[in-house]
């Protein structure tokens, strides 16, 4: 069952890099796409260089593909406008075109911002409604309700993995956040190995104790994280400064993209490297 | 509490046209705009022209505005390209405008379409997930996303009404989805009169016997509508034709939309006249 | 729409009777079978004694048919065995022939003793899970369960109505339990005429102020009831008896059946006549 | 089924003036109780000045009783020091001597405020967890867990009667929030004449558009409320001011109690007189 | 607490050779029964032929037993009219031989395909309604809600192990639904050695990381699964042919079963011997 | 984060005692209070002695502190006069005086008992109604709606730890409700030093495999407890007596407390030493 053609987008992202070399081998051929160039290629990976909001140049990538795993995007909260094309439009050809070329499924690299206003303390699954937080946000509720009805109307089989934050773990939220890379990589194989999805929603977050969110609906797909963020979380607590639990951006699964102003960067005061730009 | 002034979008539409003469009552001044002329107007009643997908008309039509009435868009499926300007664009000028001009309540004209692929033997409340039958009912379920967040976000309040269908009852579905004229213009006195109302969603249904939605989760709006589509049904169901379950263009409550290739038009079948247009 | 041939079984039983003459106007032929003779025929009636124990006389009745109302059973609790024939295997009996005949749709005449172990204070909607009171009960269960399995595996449509009590108003629990002979007409009707229903569930009970049971999962039938016990409720209540609330037979929503020895008639102090025979 | 015994609470407070002569009508001999006086009987009335917060003092006014309407409480928020008597301890005391007397049932005057803090646009039905908005609400979240207690452990029944607004219709919130005399006094007779209720819960509000509660699981109760408060929505609206949504005075069910600082008076706003004394 | 008298039905059969020795040291005398022969005996194990179809048979067998554990039964989908007497009057007559001889609990062999017609990515708990997809699965919807009738009619105790499949790891549906003969024997200790059950329902499948159902509402059974199908996933997959998500057969509970026609054998294709024979 | 003043109430019961010393190092001072001495002191420990039911005590003993770890009452079922001064006055004047001392959080000792009257095969989260088993468990929930008001209504963080049973592993109960003194540390440990908590409740229960409650909704808080009190089921199975399912003593989450006649001590039956004084 090991897949033919295989293809990534946002592959010269943040997490499009990580994914590169492991998904490279689980199939014949890897066609990385990004709109900035990826560097050396491993073996079996090639690249083509491609915009998500063209639907040509997604056709031409997607074509004789078995699967697409769709990881470009801006990666940040911006202005609606700026989104509009890579976050929006590029999903909708990502799944037109993966439709149009018979591809059987698309795993989608979506957000703990599809539901970041919800307050920590419920345990959110993955049936919830929508809660964006941001337009970033927005734009993976677009792509989740886009994914289900492909899947209705015409039997394209989707994955939606709602990411919590894949980053080091240098802040309070991490401790219950954090997806690890090894779990990543898990995550996106049982994906892509598990015989049949249908339309799934699923949280990438690792072996937390202080994970928050639910998979349970999702355990056919097999996901079971190793790590565990619990194992910096005495050096974390040490230096943290006391929240304040009336603020969205402290009590919210979101984090800072609940409390940011909408069209503002969100990652000022999370633990990543500002990557903003299309992947 | 009579409204100083109100905005209503897709003025010349089908059933923008209906709501004129009724909403100019409700307020001192009514402002009808839309992307077509609409004719004669009413006391207290005056008409720009402008198109939705513009930011810049929006912020013009609702200055000043206590409450707009978002009736726009195109109404019928199509491709996605062309519901992107009105449906999707449109509605974020509407709610970013209203959010610019502090305008305190968004009442927007949503649709079952937005969770059209539920089966009718399911009784849908008001808060099931999304499951869009078309890309007309994905820009519903887009807008309520957004309506949400700018309410959890930016304290704008909204009203979504997902009317099943205003027009006239002469098929089987109908005697369950009518919404009749006189029960929508009470449905969008009460989203207006209503003291405070955050963020809600209500099904656009009369009173019919066989009605398939559940509004009780909106109960508070006190929407209680008077006419009854069962008195149309003996002659309905007369001449009717034997249905088929497994068709989910009859099974479904999105109806021939949940059947129809996506991006083709879904009235052909229905019972209303096409005025595919941008309203 | 009009049906071209009906079948309805149990129709010398007591409801089996109330249903000859309405049945008779909706089709072009009612075909009535029971163990019993049923005497004069309305018009466009005829009359098949069958068994419905054996599958043969099943095969002949049904031949032909569009739909089945399956109305015929011991209806009283009685030894497994007994049931075993007339309850159990002859539900059997009707829905493979009406598979094998290419019948659209079975309507059953299923019971409240499917759910009777559930206290009056739980209002059960149609979804709970089967909780039966007797043997008899548990047939109902079966059945049920049966129907589903022949909607999901052959397409064959059946809505199962859990009739409360179909019988004079003159104890307390009949306040909340009664369907009147007009509602149960309307009720098969609505079963009859929707044009499409799956697989569902309808309780059988009037328009009572005092109704336990919640039918607004299968509201898309649009069974609306008119009677209301609550009429007969001041002469009732005067010559009550003080119910015990530790009763399973005053608590539970099988009335005396809830506290029957299984196997044993549960009609005494029920205000019904013993009809208890094959129907 | 007439009672030969009853007892009434509070009988010289607002409510339980209201209720003196209906109940009299209900039993041979009404016992009405209050540490105030009551004035002129009623034919079959007794009183009896009791303080509710003295043990004996309840004994002696319950012995012999089939039931009792417990009314009596400070009808409004107060420091907790000041509510322990009435509203704490009484509660104790009635269900107390009940249990010792072999009462069969205890009518309790609870309140909305018991799950005050609820928004809005929540439709909150009568399972849902308690949130109390003032002390006031939580002696009623303390006595519906008492009553749930004493039917588990000892078999003494009571229902619940979750009061909204029993008082003029003058303001927006009571345009959902108002029950009527009538209807009051039906809700009561209600709750005397149902022949088992176990422990039960059900919100007293009257048949208005705009009730934003659901009382479905106490629809065996057979209370089905008349008055509208849309009647007088037209006047009110007309004069109201505009609400503010994020205040949760405006926004939640509890109205003023929501906002106001705990031990204060919550009446202050409402349109009830003030009649703030132990009843 | 060791058991003196334990009966195992259809100790002839594949799960039941697996428990006679495990069961023969839980107890003083473990009572096997089948149709057909044993072979030799463990220590403190006796062997009656008996037919479950025959109730006198089962009142032999049962008599001064504390416990039943009854896994006899046609163990195959088959026309029915074979299923009838051994799977369903075969578990009336041990439960009603089981409650006339004071028996404290049966011990239930039930089946994934009660509930087999859910899709996978659905999460099944313990308590969603039966969804049977054959004869045999709804002989173990039968037997479930019998079983629930005679505990709360009569006071007889069950557990109902709803068996996964437990057969060898040979295809990818196996990769969630593995039940391990080790883990088979926890089970079935643990239904026996808790102390109180009542009636209780529990998905027989082993610590498997694709496991797809839920067994959180009988943690109090305390059953924790050891082995892990995963064991086997590479080997298992890199063989597997491409499924299809709409072939019910591939995307439902049943596996194979969800798409057999009803009545002929469901065990093509699946990875275990045909043993279909009265045990 | 390390806190500077954190206060510990019934430091001098058995619960208190266990936590006094570890308490010590998350803090630099340590306030222990209870009306018992407590005997020689932990490094940075104080000791005041004082009343729970004197709001003046508390005023005294809190002022300063950031956090009170809340665990004195009277620990056993007693009159509703006995506890009324400790068990609900007392939380009262500890919650009453935190606010006026800008207390960011109270971690309170609630109980099982809060919802003891709940079967055992109901496997209950932390959301489920109170169903308290006893006056001791009628002070539990008073104390949970009296911390949810303080938070809603003034912002004052709670944890109600739901202790099961932290005693030793001596009979069958004790194998599912079992909560060591190791996962108790860690337990109290989590509540203090998640960052944010708003209100929540946890179960307070070891890692046992046949634990019967669930603690998924405050997945959030990282509580992952490590003992197991399967280690001690052979030996406490041996001896222990057939339970019967029909004894809410035997059957109910409560145990002894849920059979045990209001007002008596519970503890007879349980491994516990009797420790009823105040603490």
């Amino acid at each position: 069952m090991k897949l033919k053609k295989l293809v990534l987008t946002g592959a010269a992202g943040r997490l499009g890099s990580y994914l590169r070399e492991p998904l490279s081998k689980l199939c014949d051929e890897l066609v990385s796409t990004d709109i900035n160039d990826v560097g050396n290629l491993y073996e079996g990976e090639t690249f083509i260089k491609a915009d998500l909001a063209n639907f040509d140049d997604m056709m031409g990538v997607i074509e004789g593909a078995e699967m697409v795993v769709h990881m470009g995007a801006i990666v940040d909260e911006a202005p609606f406008e700026e989104l509009l094309g890579p976050n929006f439009v590029g999903s909708y050809n990502v799944w037109e075109a993966a439709h149009k070329h018979g591809v059987r499924r698309v795993i989608y690299g979506s957000s703990i911002h599809a539901v970041g206003m919800y307050p920590k303390n419920e345990f959110i699954n993955t049936e919830v409604a929508h809660r964006p937080d941001t337009f970033y946000g927005l734009a993976k509720c677009f792509t989740e309700d886009l994914g289900r009805m492909y899947w209705e109307k015409r039997g394209l089989e989707s994955v939606h993995m709602r990411i919590l934050s894949a980053a080091q773990v240098n802040n309070p939220r991490a401790l219950g956040s954090w997806l690890s890379y090894d779990d990543l990589i898990q995550l996106v194989t049982r994906c892509i190995d598990t015989p049949v999805t249908g339309f799934a929603v699923i949280y990438g977050v690792s072996n937390n104790d202080r994970a928050p969110v639910d998979n349970a609906k999702a355990a056919f797909l097999g996901y079971r994280p190793k790590d565990n963020a619990e194992d910096f979380a005495a050096d974390v607590l040490a230096e943290a400064d006391v929240l304040d639990p009336h603020d969205p951006g402290h009590m919210c699964h979101g984090g800072p993209f609940a409390s940011v102003e909408l069209g503002n960067s969100g990652l000022a005061g999370m633990n990543v490297i500002d990557d903003r730009k299309k992947s």
